[in-house]
């Protein structure tokens, strides 16, 4: 049996704690003899910088290249807030991204039914909540050139940003969210500002042609960014997958992601393009809660979005989709026991920390 | 006493409905001696389009600069999505923007105690609520040059938006967020995102700068634009006033105005620099919800938005601030009596029609 090369990149605070949670579940997929990996691990973010200078370094991104899967933490924290913007935590993320090529983000907001009543929404509104967001990754205004602030001759500044996005990039991405709606429930929306944006109107025009294009079968709707802002709070069971682009998916997920009441539930799939000759496709997991300052270092996060994000993984890169399945129905079955972490603690549950509920997951798997 | 002007400018769909209550309620004003108005109307969106072939023509345009206060209704509808970018509904609204160099718009987000129930978030969660998102409204993406679309060597399409801000948009926008919060509970929550753009960057620094520089009275904390929509939908209480860019604005607020429970009763000011010579501001006033395509006519749209508009005018416009609280308390008052339009009516409330509601406030006012 081949070893899966795989990258861990705990990275900062609480992403620490997490992935050590994910080494343990790991290495006992190992000693079952299911799967045999070659780990490597390394820095990136504020550690990264404290160790090198820089976010990322060459050598990591090398790493990187090589394996099958990373496994990403969290990056960034306060006492990074004064570094240069070019060597700044969330830089060695971006690089990955970028370099990797991981265009597609796909982001699940499920609402555990154990934690249902965790949701700032109405219980009617969120139970059985199951959506997943495409985010496009790699392009928009992330990306695009010129990004520079320069001085202008009154003594005042100019900072600019551009939104660049190319038929191919919409293209790839719109495929990605058909692909999947149609192992889900076949509804797509797509989501732009064309009534401001031209790079909304690309954005329309391409996703509505690809669907012309193969994709018929699936129901496509385009809805505007600030509709779907309005929507995913006032009704969010009404979407299926949700594609937008760079920018409009980070904070459309961020909310997504609140209204399950299960942040530090949440993983996500980064996934670059598949190469025709092997089959594969870089792919990096995270989960979508950041680094938590306030709490690193207690032993008191949340390693279930880490876990799942693991889940993901298997499903995504390590050819084993049943054993993604069973690992999520651990992570059910301890909430269901009650179990639960400070950040989804209610009245009457069980408040472990991040070793007990990664070691009750590990238990159940 | 000299006549205030005024602009009318229903717009497309149920804008015409809904400005319809407003023109009573001006007449009543005038009726009872309070004020006397110079009343001028004109087309704008779809309905310009159709008898003009723009959004709006100069001549309009020309009313507009003439006026101490525009009153809008909304643009837009699916009769015109294939007309060309240019000439489209929402061009007409961006150009007065732009003309009247409108930089600053208001958002109150109020949850109005009788209508708690009806939002999607729980009671506890948003009874009381009372935030104001200051949104700049006349910089960044939606104006900001590169905006192209061109074609590539390969056959494929480039899209391109740019964002932009100057030191003096951002400061001017931060002075308008920092006098408000004065009068209010004297906190500002800055949103960008300056770990990704380089226009959040500077964003975050002018607004620091401008804070230090005479308001250091009032609480300011910077959030991530995407952190914010989290926090949003976990705790709307916890701001008082929101500043942040063109687009992050628009998101946000409309995130916002959803966890009222009341869209079709929030309105929103669009203001100008104040004139130094007649301490006078350009102002443009409008409902947050849109032109509703599928109630429009049938008079079942929601006016209060529209009338609460007003009641914004008579405070920032017309000098008339006890008056917008008067108008305020009838609204809040018809309310409790249980009186609803549609997209408001829960079991045991009494349905009425734009006229009905209209004529309510009209009464208790
Ligand atoms: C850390 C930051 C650069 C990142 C982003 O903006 O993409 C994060 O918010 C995310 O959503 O993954
Ligand atoms: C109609 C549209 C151009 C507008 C905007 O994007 O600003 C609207 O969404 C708003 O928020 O006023």
């Amino acid at each position: 049996m081949a070893a899966h090369k795989l990258l861990l990149l705990p990275g900062d605070g609480i992403g620490v704690e997490v992935l050590a949670e994910v080494r343990r579940i790991l290495a006992f997929i190992e000693q079952k003899g299911i799967l045999s990996f070659e780990i490597e691990e390394d820095l990136v973010g504020g550690a990264a910088y404290d160790a090198h200078g820089v976010a990322i370094t060459d050598a990591a991104m090398q790493k990187a290249k090589a394996a099958d899967a990373i496994l990403f933490g969290a990056v960034g924290g306060p006492q990074w807030d004064g570094v240069p913007y070019d060597v700044r935590p969330e830089a060695g993320l971006l690089r990955l991204r970028k370099e990797l090529e991981l265009f597609a983000n796909l982001r699940p907001a499920i609402c555990y039914p154990a934690l249902a009543d965790a949701s700032a929404l109405k219980r009617e509104l969120v139970d059985g909540l199951d959506i997943v967001i495409v985010r496009e990754l790699t392009g928009g205004v992330y990306f695009g050139e010129p990004k520079e602030i320069t001085d202008l001759p009154n003594g005042q500044k100019r900072a600019v940003d551009t939104q660049v996005y190319e038929t191919y990039e919409i293209e790839r991405i719109a495929k990605v969210a058909f692909e999947l709606a149609r192992v889900r429930s076949n509804r797509v929306t797509s989501a732009e500002k064309r009534n401001v944006m031209k790079s909304g109107l690309l954005w329309n025009q391409v996703v509505t042609a690809t669907h012309k294009a193969g994709y018929e079968d699936v129901k496509l709707d385009h809805m505007l960014a600030d509709a779907l802002g309005m929507q995913l709070v006032r009704a969010p069971k009404q979407f299926d997958v949700i594609v937008t682009d760079n920018l409009f998916g980070d904070i459309l997920s961020d909310v997504a992601s609140m209204l399950t009441g299960s942040l530090g539930m949440l993983p996500s799939a980064s996934l670059g393009a598949e190469d025709p000759a092997t089959g594969k496709r870089k792919a990096l997991y995270e989960p979508v809660h950041g680094s938590a300052p306030d709490i690193a270092g207690k032993g008191l996060a949340n390693p279930i979005a880490m876990i799942a994000s693991l889940a993901m993984a298997l499903k995504y890169s390590l050819g084993k989709p049943e054993l993604a399945n069973v690992l999520d129905r651990a992570i059910s079955e301890v909430l269901a026991d009650g179990l639960r972490t400070g950040d989804i603690w209610t009245e009457g549950m069980t408040k472990v920390g991040t070793s007990e509920m990664g070691g009750a997951v590990l238990k159940k798997f």
